[in-house]
């Protein structure tokens, strides 16, 4: 639950400080953008952390971002992989860094939690989380809705039996607006940069793999038809627990932000209502009217970010597994090159069709 | 609305009776089951209309039910379609026996009302239609749901434009157990049975003709096993007007009879929730517990079979045309057979290669 | 609930039917009004129940609803209560007629069914009930809220210990908009014209009966103000249970008809949530916005009152002793006169100051 | 709205970061307790703002709150209002102390935060808000439910006229247990200890003051018996705008933290629903379940607490009028004196009856 996850991010220090003083839980975060702002604020509200460097090559914004958060600032974030001060780096910076800091930081000994993706190309994930496996580096990846009370509740009902056997499920997630057409352009396309959020919350709370796609979709709008890609899509999938259900994505929502699932089982039904900033009715001669849901991502997740930086922190303190790991991180970028194929040829698509690891190309990638 | 429904069906005769005396519309009803019983009995409750004769060949049944509602009975239907003073039929026999009692009604000039399926065969209803065109009959088709409050709702405010564009929509409705394991053997299978009152409602609410579905499907229990079908399906169907979306059947839902569906489009989205007898929520320390909704489907859609029955009086009464056709009664027939085959085979399935008319086949059908 | 309340009504005759032939509830109704014409209906579309004749002065009314119906028309009343074959009467005559007609019916040896309120006057109910009580007649009052599924299931939770001991409770009831200003001026004030059905309503609902009530209240609108009648009103009471409560009134409710009740324990709540005619949500970038309720008590309690009927027919057939007593009847109006005497003097008043029977004036009252 | 709110508070110092950096806010804060340790944690989270010292008399609590923030610690609260690094003083120590920490904080020319009550006695009250009047100070109550987005929106809307002019309002507020016996012994009685926040809630969600009271209440349960207070109280209020309404208290509510209210208007009516840490609906058979809402005040107020801080804050930096006054912190306490009359002499009392300043006892008071 939300509550208490705020209460043991908030407690983490507290706790410790009745007994010896505890070291202070020291990090270093790249990248001093929106993201690796909303990071840096949560530790920086925790006891028992700290962030102690933000790297970022824009000075201004870094030193900024620095000032801030009481942190130093340095234009180069292999200077702060290499400090020994620091135990734990958050990457918060262009996909196309990833693989290569959190092949760093592994190397360095860090603990490493890093935005989705690792990489938008699978050779590079395998080849990074190789090095990951290598070094025992802790490694969380950063799919905060995994940290939402509604969805964290939706899995442990599941996994407490709730429901029963799981059948199917639905999952709709739809964004407010298209992002800007520059943004789209290099994307990825709606399956790696919108879905995988999605793939990942299909395996959270259902307990499955998936095992296989069917896709259909369209650009509704001019900016996604420019951009060559999909506003619209509907995917099926086969989980490897029998399961099956749809994930519905939309780059457009007059409404705001959405975000349900709907899991379906032998003895019921789990269903998680979309979350709004508050809960007062309005009735009038014209309706009766509640509020609109959030209309930002960041607003919505505000706890799940904040919980994310909790089990961060924790991780480094009590040297425990990472609950999202680099294996989570893989999944949805199969699922989601699986999807565009499935789309591309109009039917069914396996992953072990796409996956160079599991599937017919297997072989020759190990060879 | 519900209430406008039953209003109208509670002043049919009331508003007449202000003018000169009109004459009371006279129907006769094949079939003295539950379903006769349940359009009997709307029938009584109207001014200005009455039930004449009920044909059952059980005299048992036949004569209880026709004394039940001050109707004559007899064991032939023949000789009620026969009886000049009869207007309307209501057929609510068996599936096998519909084609050829629609046909002889049409060509008694009966108007006629008809449960669906009209027929599990194509040709059979091709056939049948072909007679009531010819015969100018009016055929009104029991889809009882399109009756319903709540979807028909949707349906005015999709085409009131309320939501924009149509884009995607889910239809979920859920059985609350199997039926009996002979009913199943002959129920056709789960998309003929069950599915095809979603196909209409698919059809109804979107404003879309079906073009082509993609079947996901299992048998999670004996029953359905054993009658060689399957229990839990979920069906992407693509629509004439470019929007997309799901259907789910479960013929097992542990909490009762669920029958939902959204509607979503460029400018929002329509939500109808499920039905429950009461509203009243009870708060204990251990939830905050809502009714369960109906259990069973006569229940549910008890204002909408007589709202059916309302439309069919004032259908004869004022020489209307019927609100939903033969043709409507033969498009989900249409997807269903593609939808068995989309699973047969594992692959989307365009309707136009399971049509006899329409599609690849229509040469060799007609030549 | 509802639907088993339906479901009762509709298999009165069914079950019977199964054995031999029963006998038809012959049912007389006085005022072809419109609540004279909904109680014929509802009877009229139950097996094993008809009516008989329809008493109007006026002819012109009077006939057409016998016609409606299948009945005969009488304009004299009393030639019904005399006619040996009719087993029930319902009252539905304006109030200043209602004590004589069922002194009547009980001397003639009629189960009866009477429209709230009996009298507005104490003595006159009084007077009324004796003779009731003397004749051994079976009198049910028409507190159609009382067959209501919400209200029902309410009542029956509290009885069954669902939420342990009663503690508080919360009455509202709005109506859309005051009434014509002529009914206004004749409608005996909020307190006996609207708040009775609330004041019956605190007691089917807790279990308790009231002993004290407190009133604040207000003329907000001209149509009040020129009635010297009150629009606005709320009423703490103190009940018999130890439990206390508020009843809230208003002859205005932008949004439509609104009753709502609230029950809070010791181990929890019970909530009656208000009732639409549709459960569909539309969400736009406006708000998300629910069907408005109903905006007029016949729609809303199209059901409990045939539930009522269907309870009268059941009374007759089956002897059984009616469910909502002259008691019952009583007890309102007695509450009503205490609410006005609290809001003219400004502070709590006991029933027991305003009954000619239990309270202070007792003993004078039976001298 | 609560975003909204956390939005502001983080931003404080991001916003001014951009500019010439700004002076970071210094407070000092008594009470190393509970509360003071909430508003040290939401003062740390937030960017521009930081604490100084925390002044507590036991060394032991004293000295590792500080540590945990980062502050430093002091016994005497006396030496740190003295401090001139210190802009402003939060106050979250015992109620006996508030008055006199007000006074000297309020001559040393700091900004002030106190937790309600100011003092559970008038005269000392006014004696303490005549000091803050005369040096200006500006004096920040720590209503909390002020800064929730629930009564945030309520009270926007109903300024805004949605609901036009206001007519009657519900306030529910229930706690989920009795505190301990000993805090029940010294919390002044549930009209002072638990409805003072809700009669602040009447003033801020209606902006009407509050004129008169009635009181019903009740000890139901052993706690409340011993200490010779109620624990289930509901009140009726009429307010200086013509309105009236009711504030119902419990002390025991099973299913956790209540706390909703209605305002009901000429053109509508606004209803703010609990609020519960997750929306995911359980569906089985044996009901439709949510969650239950938060058990405990902190829970539920977490946002709105740091909304508290955020304000303060702001109101130092920006030279800004206190949102929630000395006056507003005095009504309630008036308020509540008169329902211990109500409920002693039971009747409807006015406040006048018992304000030293505005009532009857004015001029002895002012003489």
């Amino acid at each position: 639950m939300v509550s208490s996850m705020l209460a043991r991010a908030a407690s983490l220090g507290m706790r410790r400080g009745l007994a010896t003083a505890p070291e202070t839980v020291k990090v270093g975060i790249i990248g001093a953008g929106r993201i690796g702002q909303v990071h840096a604020k949560a530790i920086s509200g925790m006891q028992g952390a700290e962030v102690v460097t933000i790297a970022d090559p824009f000075e201004k914004f870094g030193k900024k971002a620095a000032a801030d958060f009481g942190a130093n600032w340095t234009p180069n974030w292999e200077d702060m992989i290499a400090d020994d001060n620091i135990q734990g780096i958050v990457i918060g910076s262009p996909t196309p860094f990833h693989a290569e800091q959190i092949i760093k930081s592994a190397e360095a000994g860090k603990a490493i939690m890093c935005e989705k993706p690792i990489s938008n190309d699978l050779a590079t994930i395998d080849k990074c989380l190789d090095v990951v496996e290598k070094t025992n580096a802790r490694l969380l990846i950063g799919f905060q809705r995994r940290f939402d009370g509604n969805f964290q509740q939706v899995r442990e009902q599941v996994q407490a039996g709730a429901i029963g056997e799981v059948r199917m499920f639905q999952i709709n997630s739809r964004d407010p607006a298209p992002p800007p057409a520059e943004y789209l352009a290099n994307s990825g396309g709606i399956f790696l940069d919108m879905m995988s959020h999605d793939f990942d919350q299909a395996r959270f709370c259902t307990g499955g793999e998936i095992e296989e796609v069917f896709v259909t979709g369209k650009a509704f709008e001019e900016a996604a038809q420019e951009a060559n890609d999909l506003d619209t899509v509907l995917v099926t999938l086969k989980m490897s627990n029998g399961s099956f259900g749809t994930i519905g994505n939309s780059r457009r929502c007059a409404y705001g932000y959405d975000q349900r699932i709907e899991v379906f089982g032998s003895k019921g039904a789990l269903s998680s209502q979309n979350r709004a900033p508050h809960t007062v009715e309005l009735s009038t001669d014209s309706s009766i009217a509640n509020a609109l849901p959030y209309s930002f991502f960041m607003d919505r997740y505000a706890a799940a970010y904040t919980g994310v930086m909790a089990a961060f922190v924790e991780m480094i303190r009590d040297g425990t597994a990472p609950s999202v790991t680099g294996a989570d991180g893989r999944a949805p970028i199969v699922a989601a090159m699986a999807a565009a194929k499935s789309y591309a040829e109009g039917r069914p698509v396996r992953l072990s069709e796409v996956d160079i690891v599991d599937g017919a190309s297997q072989s020759s990638a190990q060879a």
